[in-house]
């Protein structure tokens, strides 16, 4: 079969690619070796948000009193049902996005690709003898990969993964979790709820480390107000399996310690999947473990390129799925912009949440810019109150001389909802006096925006 | 005592004013005959949320077991401490408001304030001499009540307005709301979730009238799966209170028919506070029952305006506190744009939550517009999904000629927290393609907003 575009991988890059591919007139094919979908869907973004969502249940019905609800009788999570659900959630779009596929008559072919010339892919299957498919063009979309470190071999029982974190059989009674990233510290928060004594440890000098200082800041405190225990600045040496509990040694500035836990979770970043895809035959070039490609995607091998977590961009769903769109329309013809990569918002679904887009504080004055930085709590926020959600805040880092809005970094409740418009608008160019003259409406969390960016120019009402 | 600035009422409208011109070096009083803070911080926007909190608990507590969360025993709401909860909410931000005044500087005159001249405020309190202020400016704050029907005269037991709603000893068996707007919604879905069987009578076509009309239609299908009866274009032609229940005859195209219940809300709008406060006697002119302003705030007797829910414009809490700023900043001699009143958001607090701003697709074809409609549901996204809150969507209206945003109807899951995005953007010029191009956070409901965009276009991916 001869496509216009085949893509390897149907992650949250591959389909995307793939269906705005069919929408603009294209024969196309996609080759998945699992679940259609990818990590995102099945293992990643979308089972997470139902694990947190429930935990989340759970401790609205452990703290039912204190907005009025009586419970009598106890409460307690079902980690099967949980996990149940969680997977019911997934595949219900996984087989949703199986569905949009069907329907913009993309063929779907299980397996594993591979690279066999400039045009061809070869897919092998288990079952299956191999097949040979050529296509026009092909984009690689082929994600990522738990990073495994030599100190920390995965072995699914007692050292495990993000896949193994997600549908566990039980919760152990003690965790590590190694890696303090979105991964780490959301399954960090789910499992201390869930019951489970968890230490986070994390190499660089805060928790959450790509976010400002001020939010780690205040997700320390929050986390540990929780009951997590923290360890910042602090590497993992080795971890004894032989007994029947974990010996963790862990290095930090006090020295050396071991902590005993049940289970470690490994969550110390990705690799991406560029091994045996054909990249080394066709002299593909490769940098840092990533895949190189100029700024229309195309890798340095005509009609060949590569999107997604396999490319030194942010290692996003939603980066992936922008770049899907950008590479395919290009493709087709049509007058693209560069994606703005300063431009991407970040979210970790922890509690509170965190959502941030632009330059952190620090960053801008790296950067060499001249930062005024205007910041409102939670605590002064009708609608947090309300909520009984206090903990938090929105901070705006602006240029004290363009007045433009270098960085926003929001923690606290609802905050992954709202840095979406922050995208928007810095799309459009908005400055810091434009955010005071938006009318928010009233009460909402989102009016901390409004209020942060009075708090830049000494013009905060409710402070 | 000479103030540079006099506020009768410290509502949202007032005490934001007075906050506002104490910044900017204004000698300033506020005079309040009742809370700090007015109808909002105490009888409106925050303790209603504090309800609608508390609820909501109880439907996770209730459906605890969907999520994967064991209840042993029962889930029962004690109306007694959620009414507590909710009155301890708005007594707090009272006190903050207090607390904001006095660090402003403001005094904070007790008693109800009356235009005795030009410059001269009389305030009467209950045990005091009545007290003579006077000031160069004098701004009008004085808010807004329940408006009241004839065929429905509030005795605040049977017949009851929002006040009595939010303080309920016991939650009625069944009770009628007349008007759904957004008190009469949030207040009818507070009480049916507490068990209250209740009936919605809207005078109108749809309920929440002002919204897009697939809003409501949403927002209907919503209420009556969670067992609210409602009818729409149906009046209340009068209520007997003589027996044990009270007899509603409500007239339709049906007919008229007569609908039992303990408790008729009455929720038919509001009123302005014009009566008392020296209007005629200084000759101030009065239209449809709102003082009658300039587009700075200024009534026709020079050094007193009018902000807020007397004059002719949303009667919103931040509305008010918008032209609070743009009144105070003005009368300092600041450059001010005036407010786009195109721009305001308004929000329902029910669940779905509805958020909106600008024109809906109705209005908008009505005013001559070509309307390119985009939509986007809940049920296709993958965050909605996770978060078992599938009933919504994102509606834009886009101008098929210039492709502006003339209008954005949301409902569903933290839509109250999404709709600011759309102000900034849209105060910013924001167009249909710029929101497709706008990278959402991934799993978000606000990626919802980028879908619908993309559907307005026939670009959508996830539908």
């Amino acid at each position: 079969m001869q496509y216009d575009l085949i893509i390897i991988g149907s992650g949250p890059g591959g389909y995307v690619a793939a269906i705005r591919a069919s929408q603009l007139g294209m024969k196309t094919a996609i080759i998945e070796k699992a679940e259609v979908g990818g990590i995102c869907l099945n293992w990643g973004c979308i089972p997470t948000k139902a694990l947190l969502k429930s935990v989340q249940v759970f401790e609205y019905a452990q703290h039912a009193a204190e907005y009025g609800i009586e419970i009598s009788g106890g409460v307690k999570p079902n980690i099967k049902k949980i996990v149940e659900r969680s997977r019911g959630v997934a595949a219900g779009m996984s087989k949703g996005v199986d569905y949009l596929l069907k329907k913009n008559k993309i063929d779907i072919i299980q397996g594993f690709g591979k690279l066999a010339a400039k045009n061809t892919v070869e897919v092998s299957a288990d079952s299956k003898e191999k097949q040979t498919v050529t296509a026009k063009n092909i984009i690689l979309a082929t994600g990522a990969r738990s990073r495994v470190l030599p100190s920390m071999p995965i072995d699914g029982k007692k050292i495990i993964g993000y896949r193994q974190a997600l549908v566990p059989e039980n919760c152990p009674k003690s965790m590590v979790v190694v890696g303090s990233g979105a991964i780490g510290s959301e399954l960090a928060y789910f499992y201390n709820a869930m019951g489970t004594q968890v230490t986070l440890v994390e190499y660089l000098p805060n928790i959450v480390p790509l976010e400002d200082e001020d939010v780690s800041a205040q997700l320390s405190r929050s986390f540990r107000k929780a009951g997590i225990k923290i360890m910042t600045g602090a590497s993992t040496e080795s971890v004894d399996t032989s007994g029947d509990l974990c010996k963790v040694r862990i290095q930090s500035k006090k020295g050396t310690e071991t902590v005993e836990c049940e289970v470690v979770l490994s969550a110390v970043g990705i690799s991406a999947n560029i091994e045996g895809i054909g990249l080394e035959e066709l002299g593909i070039e490769v940098e840092c473990g990533k895949i190189k490609v100029d700024k229309a995607y195309r890798t340095n091998v005509e009609g060949i390129y590569a999107i997604g977590d396999i490319i030194n961009t942010q290692a996003l769903a939603h980066v992936a799925s922008a770049e899907a769109i950008a590479c395919v329309e290009k493709l087709a013809g049509l007058d693209v912009k560069p994606i703005n990569y300063n431009n991407i918002p970040g979210c970790t679904y922890t509690t509170p949440e965190i959502a941030s887009v632009g330059y952190t504080e620090k960053a801008a004055i790296e950067k060499g810019y001249e930062v005024k930085v205007g910041k409102f709590p939670y605590t002064a926020s009708g609608k947090a109150n309300a909520a009984g959600a206090r903990d938090g805040f929105v901070k705006l880092a602006l240029d004290a001389k363009t007045d433009e809005v270098l960085g926003a970094h929001f923690i606290g409740a609802n905050v992954t909802e709202m840095i979406g418009g922050i995208v928007m608008a810095r799309n459009k160019g908005i400055k810091g006096v434009d955010i005071i003259k938006s009318i928010f409406p009233h009460p909402t969390m989102s009016e901390a925006i409004m209020e942060a960016a009075t708090a830049a120019y000494g013009e905060v009402v409710h402070l």
